[in-house]
């Protein structure tokens, strides 16, 4: 085993110590939030940090970065209330990565790729067409951490739309069906094979 | 598509609603975290929200449900300040997934399947023995979620050790070269292929 001490990890090159660390955790989903701003102006941007919070109610977290620049996403979920989760699949790895890249403000990632917008249901923000499964939500409550000035910020599930084909009899979505993607680190994509599911755990 | 509204959502049975929302995220990382009580009890548990809080310093999270029912990871973290995170991969399934089994206090997992505690550098909490990655996190803050009660546990690694044939030249950790799973939805777990590694994004 390599050991790396916490000094060790602090001391490596920037590149170095971000893929090792984001590397550490483990497999990350893979989705593209949309929002838009009170102007208009659509933003679309990849995350790895969607969590599950809570069934009843639907919650999903995820994490943004300090506001030291301008971030699109949760300034337009601050202003109109609403947000989009859609998960990347094999298709559109390549555009779900590039809006990672640093646009201008007033320049939505939508233009810059071939993603499409899809408004739906009086929904507010903007969905990705085509997307095997489009989730709405309603921004809900946000947690700023003390540590690194990261916000979690968290929103409740109001529409969910999930192509037919994914779903089997108990309502689990199987997502290996829509080929979607899982990351390793910052940059590695993946499309996992069907899952083996396993039984509920009762003590032996 | 399938439509959910949050009233339909709310509405569904509990077992087909866990299942629909905990899918809908997409894939997650499957993880044991390892801790130990004052009494020194083990106790080793799997959660599948281990989420990147932070590189510099490396910061890691996860999601503990309400304590109206014992948590012992919960409580072990807040009694003695240290965890430990260890991925699960593909000759572990079994064992990790029985885990999440309700055991009453006093028994740890650790007796009950085959995985075994480790040991190393005076580090407080049992690490995973075999575990291609083990990462010891030192307590730092935690978040209640006002929504509906769950608390984020943040942890800052202070230990990382990683098995040298993951490692690549610029420090990404290759999770496929060790098989480890990800998880869809509960009970999901599958193995992901080596991972394609897309290219830093500038503005086109």
């Amino acid at each position: 085993m390599i050991e790396f001490s916490k000094n060790q990890i602090d001391k490596l090159p920037h590149l170095e110590k971000i893929n090792l660390i984001n590397s550490a955790t483990g497999y990350k989903s893979a989705n593209l939030i949309g929002t838009i701003s009170e102007d208009h102006i659509t933003n679309l941007a990849i995350f790895s940090s969607v969590t599950h919070y809570g069934s009843a109610p639907a919650i999903f977290g995820f994490v943004v970065r300090p506001t030291t620049v301008t971030r699109n996403t949760y300034t337009n979920i601050k202003t109109t209330g609403y947000f989009t989760i859609n998960p990347v699949h094999e298709k559109i790895i390549t555009d779900a990565h590039h809006t990672s890249a640093k646009y201008p403000e007033g320049i939505s990632e939508f233009e810059k790729t071939d993603l499409e917008e899809e408004y739906k249901d009086n929904f507010k923000a903007p969905f990705v067409k085509g997307s095997p499964i489009q989730i709405g939500l309603k921004f809900l409550e946000e947690h700023h951490i003390k540590a690194n000035g990261t916000i979690l910020v968290l929103g409740e599930i109001v529409k969910l739309y999930v192509k037919e084909s994914l779903i089997e009899n108990d309502l689990f979505i199987n997502l290996s069906k829509a080929n979607i993607a899982t990351i390793n680190g910052l940059d590695g994509y993946t499309i996992p094979l069907a899952p083996k599911r396993q039984a509920y755990q009762r003590p032996k």
